[in-house]
Order: structure tokens, then sequence, then C-alpha cells
């Protein structure tokens, strides 16, 4: 049995996730893979590692994440997987693992060279199921991290934070980190400096997003307001998400990722 | 081990579903999740209750059904588990699993009011991952399903019946009950029906459907027609089928769930 | 336990596959069921045919594959079971299975007739979930494959050949086996084929694709070539593929399966 696998990728479900696993119950034949998504955008590094971000706690200590968000495969990222205080991360150096090392806390980390815990043809561009997948299975195994390569310094991992919202006399300045694919937008605006600036349930907020103002009211839940009325509320992440009720809010106000979004405070 | 889960929900492939399934192993590492299906329509309760109604049997007995297709979230609804005569089912009161229920037979309901069975924080917005996700968890691992809260009387549940077909000296009025990925229009009208009317493989029935008479061959299987051929037959549901050999018989006749449907009788 | 099922079927994600999945359990409750893929274009054999040809060796040894890809479904083809070398196949008589069982060689193959290991009741539209499924849950928990039918000559089989590329003096000429769902453009060109006329990394290539002549630069990997730049490599089935990097290779030239495609010999 061993540690659960837990994969996320930007290949959609088919036969590219197909092939990672069954790499995996050829080294583990009783892994326990879970898919945690693979519908990210496709090479949206950022949007994976929002996902990751936000998902990586519910998951049992030790499960090996298995991550493949890779634009850059068979070119000069490295391959690495990384230890962490309660859980282990295989997957490219692009930064798409950072956020969840960073905040749980590195303990090692290794680039995978040693080929001997790979396939023995590696293709070019599928590294996922020639060195990550391998990786991971080994590692479900109770693998110790170290025999997949040399260790290196996390200082020299490449870094990805997720943009800060930044508060002012008048304004919270935030952005979009996501949009799900029911179209809610989901902001970087936390509750708490929602609520430290004394918004309440039923207040309606000014909200300035991709340059259109707005004043939405701020809600308990999605079914607060009439079917296609515009709200906005603290959703699962624990963020400020902007959403239509039954509708697809990111169609109706064209917005995506990245977008500025700005909230105005009461005087 | 323990019972398997199966999961519905209408959240599509994807993150949500992921956080659900990591939820469910840090409580039972070892559990056995199955997708049931992700793909029901938005919030489309009825939809849900279809698939699930229709699907349940081929389940061993004692799986634990985890049901999340839930517009009400966060508000008035009940949180609930059913246990019936050989399976269980956890989601939200709105009759979602009420058919399964009412067929397998009722033996315990109870809300989901109990904390020790839920995520220490419970979101607004996403019971099916901070609720319903760890009761399935802990009834698959053999839990009582009254310690996860107070019985209540399946007389007070939501209730939700799928419309039947009546039967006339003319005709058989039912209606479209779902229709699937592939376009095929299932209906409300069952095998039985049809074969005490006298219908026979090879006749032409009189169907009316949203509004449009149509003379269809009822025949064995899709590749009885040609290609593009419209077709009726008795379907893997043992309902009415309308479709089309390698076609989309809905986006052909323009026809969605609730639509009428006529037959006429042979006189 | 017991053997690994992999199931590849062109149902999409949804309620066909989570009801075989169901069936599946009933019979062996602690199955190892991965999905290889289920995006296979509706009815298209050839392609579920060159799909699992690609992936089956990435799978343990002893592994069922359970194949649904059956426009003939309730018609005259045969349902069959085939033992090879080192696996299991099930599924319809129609080619889809063949490259498989023809590469790792054939032991026996059986009709499968013997109702003792279907549903109770067959339907006449998914012998995915009446007969397939429970012959490959059998075959998973160690049945003897000639329990399942009466055996039958691998030269009866109904034949699947992919299409070989042709060299002569002057060209390649291939076809577009596959289109993946990020439209990248698989020939049947191997690797070897390529190299074999001195083809190399950096080259530009002179290609014909469904009637346009393009040159295109050969590369190691997709991010070798800039943003919205038509490239073409070896792939991990290690064959020609032409792809346009973070872009749709096959709307960008209006290409699809069985579509020509010449290599010009540099003279």
């Amino acid at each position: 049995m061993g540690r659960v696998i837990a994969v996320i990728t930007d290949f959609g479900y088919g036969v590219y996730v197909g092939q990672m696993k069954g790499v995996i119950l050829g080294i583990n034949p009783s892994a326990i893979i879970i898919d945690l998504a693979h519908d990210i955008g496709r090479q949206n590094v950022r949007e994976g590692a929002f996902v990751l971000y936000h998902s990586y706690k519910y998951f049992p200590k030790e499960t090996v994440f298995l991550c493949v968000v890779d634009p850059g495969v068979g070119g000069h990222r490295r391959a690495i997987a990384i230890e962490t205080k309660n859980y282990f991360l295989v997957g490219p150096d692009n930064g798409l693992m950072y956020p969840v090392a960073e905040e749980d806390g590195f303990r090692r980390v290794v680039e995978l060279s040693n080929p001997r815990y790979m396939l023995p043809a590696v293709s070019r561009t599928f590294h996922g199921r020639d060195i990550f997948a391998p990786a991971a299975a080994y590692l479900s195994l109770g693998l110790e991290i170290n025999e997949l390569g040399c260790e290196i310094d996390p200082k020299d991992l490449v870094r990805l934070k997720f943009p800060k919202p930044r508060s002012s006399d008048r304004y919270i300045d935030g952005e979009v980190l996501y949009v799900d694919r029911f179209g809610n937008i989901i902001t970087n605006i936390p509750d708490k400096l929602l609520y430290g600036i004394g918004v309440k349930l039923g207040d309606i907020l000014s909200i300035e997003v991709a340059g259109r103002l707005l004043e939405i009211p701020f809600v308990k839940n999605y079914s607060s307001v009439e079917e296609g009325v515009m709200l906005c509320l603290i959703d699962s992440f624990n963020l400020l998400e902007i959403s239509v009720n039954r509708g697809n809010a990111s169609k109706t106000l064209n917005v995506k990722e990245g977008d500025s979004v700005r909230i105005f405070k009461n005087t």
C-alpha cells in the first residue's frame, strides 16, 4: 500500500495521465493514486501552484504529490523531489511546488538524477511519465528521497510567490488568482483582510474589477441572491470570490487570471 | 479497506473532487473511492437523482454514495445521511438521494450535526468537502450512522419523484428524463409499457417530441440503422431512447430534459 | 487485490464508466481500477487501438485491459477475451485490441459466451457494463480465461493494422495517426526512419501535410522554439509529431486523423 500519490497535471483527463498511472502501478502495484486535478490551464504554472497550494492540507500526511505542469520539459529546468515537514513533492523546478514547500517547511530537496529510478528510455517531451511518475512511485514505497539524486539547496530553487493584496487608506488592491470551471472569480484577498476593515454580511461592496466599477452584495453563500444575480462571498479557499448565482461571473465580466481587483473602503 | 465510496457531483472532473478525495483518505487511508459521475448538469438535482437512481444497483452492497449536487449549500437545507436496506447515502436533503432510498427501503436517516465528524473549519460554500466527505469516510470505516447526528423521520425529507408516463386509449404521454453526453434522448417510458401495447422490433413508431411529429424505427441497437439515421430503442436504463446512429439526437431535434414525448398507439 | 484493471472507452468521463466500475467492484471488491483513457473519439476504433497499443507496455504484467470502443454493440460482432504473453484484453472483436495482442503474442482467445460471468440481464446497447466489465473483474480475480467461453482461433479475429509509412528515393510517405487533446499531430513515422535518412536536430524539414507544403524545424522539445511557432519532434510515442509551441497545430493546419504526411528527403 504505502503512501498516497496525488496527481496534478495540465494534461486533461486522458491517455497521458493513464500512462503515468500505469508506470506507477508497475513499480508499486498496490499504490493508491488520486487525481487532484488535471484541468489546470495548459502550461499555466501559477494556476497549478494555486490549486496545489490550496489543496495539499486536505491530504493525509506523507502524501506524495506528483505535479506536472511543465512547459520547460526537455530543456534546462531541473527535475526535482522535495521532502517537506509533512509531505513529498515530485515535479519540475519551475515554482509549481514552491509555495507548498515554503509553507510546510523544507526538509530535503534532490535533483532527479539517478537513472535507476527512471524508465529505461526517457523521452524529451514527457518527463511526467518517464521521470516524475517513477520517482513518485518509489517514494510511495518508502524509498529515502536522497536515493533519487543529489541533494540541492532549497535556496537555489525557482521561486513562485502569489501576489499579495495591498491595503491603503482608501483601497484594498488585489488581483484575480484563479477562475474555476464555473466562472467563479477567486481573488487574492483573504477573509481576514476584509473582516479587518469592518466588512459584514449584507454589505454592498464597491469593487473595481478589470476597470469596471461594480456594487456587489457581500453574502453568505451562492443562493443568498436570486438566480442570475452577482454576489461576492468568502469561498472555500477562504478568499474573496466574485460569482453569479447559477451563472458565470468570469464570462459576464470578461475577467481572467491576473486582472486587478480594487475594493473601496467605506469612508 | 472497508466499504466502497462512490462519488457523484456536478463539479466536473477537477480540484473540487480532488479535495474531497484528499479528505476521505485523511480519514480512511485505504478507502476505495470510485467516480460514479461528475458531469451532472450544474445544480441539476433531478439529473443527479436520475443518474444515481439508475446506477446504484450496480454497486456492491454497503457502498457509501457521496452525493453532491447542492444548490442550497450554506442555506437552510439539511445535510443528511441515509442508511437503506443495502446502501448508505450522504448528501443534501434536496431530493437527490430520495428515489434510491425510497426504492431500496429506508432504515435510518440522520442529520449531519455532530461536528466531531466534520472538518474543523466548515466553509459556507463547499459542504461536499467539509461535511459530506468526512461523513462518507467515517461510514466507510464502519461507523454507526447515528453517531453522525440526530435521527430524523424519513417522512420529513424533501421528496423527488420522477414523472411517470400516462397511458390512454390513443397515446403514451411521457417526457425526456435525461440527455446523455452523446445527445441520446432518454425518456421516462419503460420497456414494459411499450411491449404492453404490442410494440415489436422493426415497427415504425409515431412519436411527437417537443412538438414535432416523427416516424422512427424501433430497433435492437444503434447500428441497426445506417449512420446518421434516427432510431429508437430500449436502452441500458431499460427506457425508450431516441438516438441518431453516430449522431446527436438532442441537437438534431433541439430537445432537452423535461420536454414532452408522446407515442401514438396503433389503432 | 489481484490483477490491475485498466479501462479504455469512448464514453467520456461520466456515468457509463461509473456503472462499469460499480459492476467490477461488485465482483472483486478490492479491484484496482485505472482509467487509461475515456476520451477516445466516439466509435473511433482505430484511435482507441492506437492509444491502447502505445500505452499497454507501461502497465504491470497481467494487467487486464477492459476496452470498450464498440460501434457494433448488440449486433453480430463477437465479445472476446484475449490472453497474451503478458496481459489480458477484454472487449469487442473489431480490431481494437488486435495490435497489442499481435505484438505481445497470442496465448488464448475466447468468445464471451458463458452467461455465468455476465450480468443476469444483458442490455443490447451496453455490453461494456453487462458483459465486458464482469469478464474483466473475474479475470482480475485469477479466473482461467477458458472459463469465460469457447476458445476461438486468433486467425479468425477481425484485424486492424496501422498504416505503415513508405520510403522512396525522394520521400517518406506517412499519415496522421492521432491528434491529441492539445492538437499535436502524431504521424506514423517512427524516429528510426527519420534518423535513417540522416535527419538531425536543428534541421528544417520540408513536410507536405494535408496538401500544404511547410518548412518546419526539427527540434528537441516544445520549448525549443518561441511561443506560437510550429515545430516537429520525436514525441513520447517515439513518432514524428507536428506541434505548435503552446498552440494547437491541428487547428492551425486544419489536419485530422488519416490525412497524408510527406517528408521530402534532402537531395
